[in-house]
């Protein structure tokens, strides 16, 4: 296998409630990219569409990634790609992971499939210090594994996969603003109350339970977050008026996006997800503000081969 | 039916990582209790045995809860309730709430089981007012429900019942030193670090994946408790040795039981729990100590007829 073109989903990470420690993939919004072998041992970037990323390998999650991985497996060969990106940067659904976590899936197939998933969610991490700094699991974990899952624990790297509902849908508006996750970050306390920490794990204990139930009430009662929605909300312009129109519209909840500006809401079957779509519009549309609707499944597959 | 015996099991409130939010039910530890239609369409407590608690059934929580129902239910009989304790008060392996949750499932059964189990747990809660000042739920959902359960929510009252793997164990050693809960929760601050607060969350979603996928090694990874644990184990004598005995010993973790000084470990399997409990009576055999060690299973019926 020496040229893949590979599909990597966004993501939405933190999940209302599960702040810092849940994600999902979408199924039908995404980047495609692709990967050629090369006799170069090195790694060349030899062509982005779609947003301005560095081509410079050192400075981009996807080449970072895939650096590392050929220097640890010491591979006889390069890489060349190509990123086709499909949705932008900084929305909040997990760009930078795409390219990151579609570079450790796609440089794996490329070597042979050495490495696990968790592997493959540690080199993707390194991306997402090039591109912002941190190594943050949830987004390129939720692209690697698909579906739902839950970052347990940091140190080790503990990585649960969490099943879902087959009816549940995904409703994303993405409003063109920038917001930096840095920012976005500084907003919430450092500390927070006790009845708030217990308020919040109770909330993401049932979130678990209603997504291996495929209880949807249970889904929905559980899409609370105290922690970082109060904070974060401000700077998403109308947030509250979306989260009205959509539960009017009959979404179980919504909530933002990583650090947004993208906000998500979840609806039982298409119909209902149409609904909320409708609802989200009817706010944006005369507020002067571009933006982009997304409609999709959960993405159960993650990245995978195109 | 005018005439019943129950047995209302021991709880385990908790549970590590799910402070204040989650508890499960013991199998073989717990109270009995005898209950009698009366003509006197009052409630009269006529004998307790094997603990020292208040006659008067205004003051007693098993009586509370059968006046409350009894009026709420404008039923025209009384009840006599007979209680014969067959573990201490001030375990942490919720006394009160066995009475509570008892009388509310066998005053329950008297009328006719007008009732639904959230209806039981409200009552329950009452008795838990009479007994310890706060309306808490953990102890009374475990020992009605059965099993796991999940307090996702007080306002307005959501309990969740989580399946538990067949296999899970538990060993129970209850010092038998005196910890008030109302001190119990003063030693623990009233804010926590954000980033506590995360690895908690992330802990409690674990647990109850491992409990829904039958993760043993999941559950025993989740057992971390960052927020009561390093705070309350000062109150607990040599719990330090206990854990590290119970783990050595092969349990998959272990936690404070309510606020103490009971502690619980998990094992998988009988053989493990045995030897766990052989580990916690090498640790106290020589203290000075008075205390009872416990073997049970999960109990996944709770409170029930004899």
């Amino acid at each position: 296998m020496d040229n893949i073109r590979i599909f990597a989903p966004a993501t939405v990470a933190n999940v209302s409630c599960g702040f810092d420690a849940m994600a999902f993939a979408l199924d039908n919004l995404g980047d495609e990219m692709v990967f050629k072998k090369t006799a170069a041992q090195s790694v060349c970037i030899s062509k982005i569409e779609g947003a301005k990323l560095p081509f410079d390998p050192h400075k981009n999650a996807a080449g970072v990634v895939a650096a590392l991985m050929l220097e640890e497996s010491k591979a006889n060969f390069g890489v060349d790609i190509e990123i086709f990106k499909k949705f932008k940067p900084g929305s909040g659904l997990g760009s930078s992971a795409a390219s990151a976590a579609g570079s450790a899936f796609a440089v794996n197939a490329l070597l042979g499939k050495p490495y696990s998933n968790l592997d493959l969610v540690k080199f993707a991490m390194q991306g997402e210090v090039a591109a912002c700094g941190s190594a943050i699991a949830d987004n390129v974990a939720a692209c690697i594994y698909g579906g739902f899952v839950l970052i347990r624990s940091y140190e080790p790297l503990d990585i649960i996969a969490i099943p879902s509902p087959n009816q549940l849908r995904v409703s994303i508006i993405h409003p063109q603003i920038e917001i930096k996750t840095e920012d976005a970050r500084k907003l919430i306390p450092e500390d927070l109350p006790l009845k708030t920490a217990i308020a919040q794990w109770a909330n993401v204990g049932g979130l678990i339970s209603g997504l291996y139930e495929s209880n949807y009430k249970t889904i929905a009662n559980s899409l609370v977050d105290l922690v970082a929605e109060p904070y974060r909300k401000q700077g998403i312009p109308h947030f509250d008026e979306l989260k009205t129109a959509s539960i009017e519209a009959g979404a179980l909840g919504i909530g933002i996006s990583g650090s947004g500006p993208a906000v998500f809401a979840f609806s039982k079957g298409e119909d209902s997800s149409k609904e909320v779509v409708k609802g989200m519009n009817s706010i944006y549309k005369n507020t002067g503000i571009d933006y982009n609707i997304h409609q999709s499944q959960i993405g159960k597959k993650g990245v995978r081969l195109l």
